[in-house]
């Protein structure tokens, strides 16, 4: 676990976003799809704190602006509706129109107001949602069968090979304070079954800004640091909200234990984000690559991305070929400046370039590292004392296939 | 034929580096690789006005430095020589003085001065070149069995499965004037077998300064423009040679003709390009992605060539899948601003996204247009009258194959 400091953090066993106190999930099937579930939402008891991140992607789908709305009204959500299968993007005036009803409905549901709604759509792109089996769908949400973390997390998939959730506990003011998430990737994005979505739940009290500024902070060391291939979708966001029920003091830049808490939301999304490339469409390995002794936090981050972004590096470890020119070449590419004669390079335990130079090492012993299903790539650039991890996972035949040959 | 006028430019049927006037060029097996030919030169009987532009790649190869070096003498070349199989990339100090040696061994050959000579390498990162081998190639240089255009292209080759040649000849004040070109592309970067190279030549009479300043301008929008897997070589040149042989009044800004002597420069490099794009690794289709419409000439660029990058458009055309909302998401994600409502995309001839919102289209039709071996895709941003084109292949199962089990 890198560049998180874990010893006040529990794993909590088959935890989920229902782990905080006051947070109830659930699932079911409304027909989008043609059977898997499709429609997905989580519920806090009493309105909480919550914060956003959004794709920079222009063509930014309409459930997006609806949610970012309702979180700029007081900086509060209560409850959130996901629905796959149909992605609401390129869809225009209609598509905005049906956005609005889908919250409303939910809404009106739940019985919460408008404002304290978010809704969230991955799928097919240039489609609209069929509004009526969404709103049957919403119509049979107060029942008892539909509900259930694992509901959830499995009507938020679309090309995902498995759920993706996680939960950790630590102590804040000498209560326990649990945060949760569920997430879903696979293609990153792709106009037939799209887009990367999580969502993370607390029952920490914690100051609005506060958490805007550390859920910001976070993404950018782990959604945005994962990469299945590079292509940043429509419909992308990363949702956290915080009910307050763990009664603590409310957490801020300011409390004693604010780095705990920050280090603790940092580990969840870390897991759900390697949990996503690990998915990644037709990946049979993660791979994670730590770069240190950089200058700067943000070269760190641009370099790893870029080793971890080539398709050159991808192929390779999908063939178990320790091939360091690869990586070398994308550090030097990666538009950062770099002293190429400093530059270290291991494929986990086996140094493999020193000061830019290639090392000796045993390629039989390298390739049978490179079989693992985790490969770890280090790079040490020697020049300054700035770190940052990426995860990403192989190029494969199947990532070929599937992306290929969807439509036939 | 995209932004380039070519109606006082005639095709030379099987044209090459030796149809301007005074250029020889040839190659041998000297013994870098197994049993193809790895050893190539061109030679201009005068000093002929030379401009280089280089890859921005942060491990510059040691073949690099020394050309520069060269150049920067007098703006100057007599001949080149290259080698392929080994890169001499990363390869220290040694690399260094391997490159000044390979110069120094050549020029005494051809019996000119030292900064009259360019070096370039492309195959394997981390080997030092064999000098020995390479010593007793350049002995070999003078015997006239070794000479001809053909086997200068094809000792520059190294995963490439065909060579890559072009000439044209226009008129500029009475005299015909040819420029020639060679290149060799491929997987665009591998530490295995390497690079993109091309080498052109003219017997045109050009200042110097306004040749570098063409060259550049010219490879922005043809070299820079074509993307097999996005990765940036160590080793990455394009030389030009101009010899004057032609007896034309100096060409410059100021020339009545440079416009059309600049727009057959282009033409030349533009046809190299899509070569290299045609023949990238495991490739089976050419693609041409025009951007118009864009606010400036850059935006159109960036868009174009993030298009053409994007490994999930690349295998839905490999798969002859019509899936325009990948197009969309990547020109969302290209980081120009673009008005989203306004965006125009067809597939060939046809209309696929209008405004933002898809159009109906004859899937199967569209199908049948991405079994062609050249599939355009047009993208009009509506936003300014900018243009440009950017060229790539589809993403294939040979593609992975080829990386991924090389060493095997």
């Amino acid at each position: 676990m890198q560049s998180v400091i874990t010893e006040h953090i529990q794993m909590v066993k088959g935890g989920n976003v229902t782990t905080p106190k006051g947070f109830t999930a659930g699932g079911l099937h409304c027909g989008i799809k043609k059977r898997k579930l499709d429609l997905g939402w989580v519920y806090s008891e009493v309105p909480a704190t919550a914060a956003g991140v959004y794709t920079t992607n222009q063509f930014q789908a309409p459930p997006l602006k609806v949610t970012k709305e309702s979180i700029s009204v007081e900086n509060k959500l209560q409850a959130i509706l996901v629905n796959s299968g149909v992605a609401n993007a390129c869809t225009g005036e209609q598509g905005l129109l049906d956005a609005y009803e889908m919250r409303n409905e939910f809404s009106k549901a739940m019985g919460v107001e408008d404002h304290l709604v978010a809704v969230a759509s991955t799928g097919v792109i240039g489609t609209h949602l069929p509004m009526d089996r969404l709103k049957a769908g919403i119509d049979q949400i107060g029942t008892n069968e539909h509900n259930g973390a694992e509901l959830f997390e499995m009507a938020i998939l679309t090309t995902d090979t498995c759920i993706k959730n996680i939960a950790v506990q630590l102590e804040i003011d000498g209560k326990t304070i649990s945060i949760g998430g569920a997430a879903k990737g696979s293609g990153m994005i792709d106009p037939n079954m799209a887009t990367m979505l999580a969502f993370v739940t607390t029952d920490a009290d914690v100051n609005g800004e506060s958490l805007s500024t550390a859920l910001k902070d976070v993404t950018n060391r782990t959604y945005n640091q994962i990469t299945v291939d590079g292509d940043s979708s429509t419909n992308d966001m990363v949702l956290v909200m915080a009910n307050g029920q763990a009664d603590n003091n409310q957490l801020s830049e300011v409390h004693p234990q604010w780095e705990q808490f920050k280090n603790a939301l940092e580990l969840v999304c870390q897991i759900l984000a390697k949990k996503i490339a690990r998915d990644g469409e037709g990946a049979t390995k993660l791979i994670e690559v730590h770069v240190q002794g950089a200058a700067t936090e943000e070269a760190a981050r641009k370099i790893s991305k870029t080793i971890i972004s080539s398709n050159l590096v991808k192929t390779a470890i999908y063939g178990t070929d320790p091939n360091w020119g690869r990586i070398v070449c994308a550090i030097g590419y990666s538009e950062r400046p770099i002293d190429p004669d400093k530059v270290k390079v291991s494929l986990g335990p086996f140094p493999v370039v020193e000061n830019g130079l290639p090392l000796y090492f045993d390629e039989e012993e390298a390739t049978e590292y490179l079989m693992q299903e985790t490969v770890e790539i280090f790079v040490d650039l020697q020049q300054g004392n700035k770190s940052a991890v990426a995860w990403g996972c192989d190029l494969t035949y199947d990532y070929v296939k599937i992306n290929a040959s969807y439509r036939t």
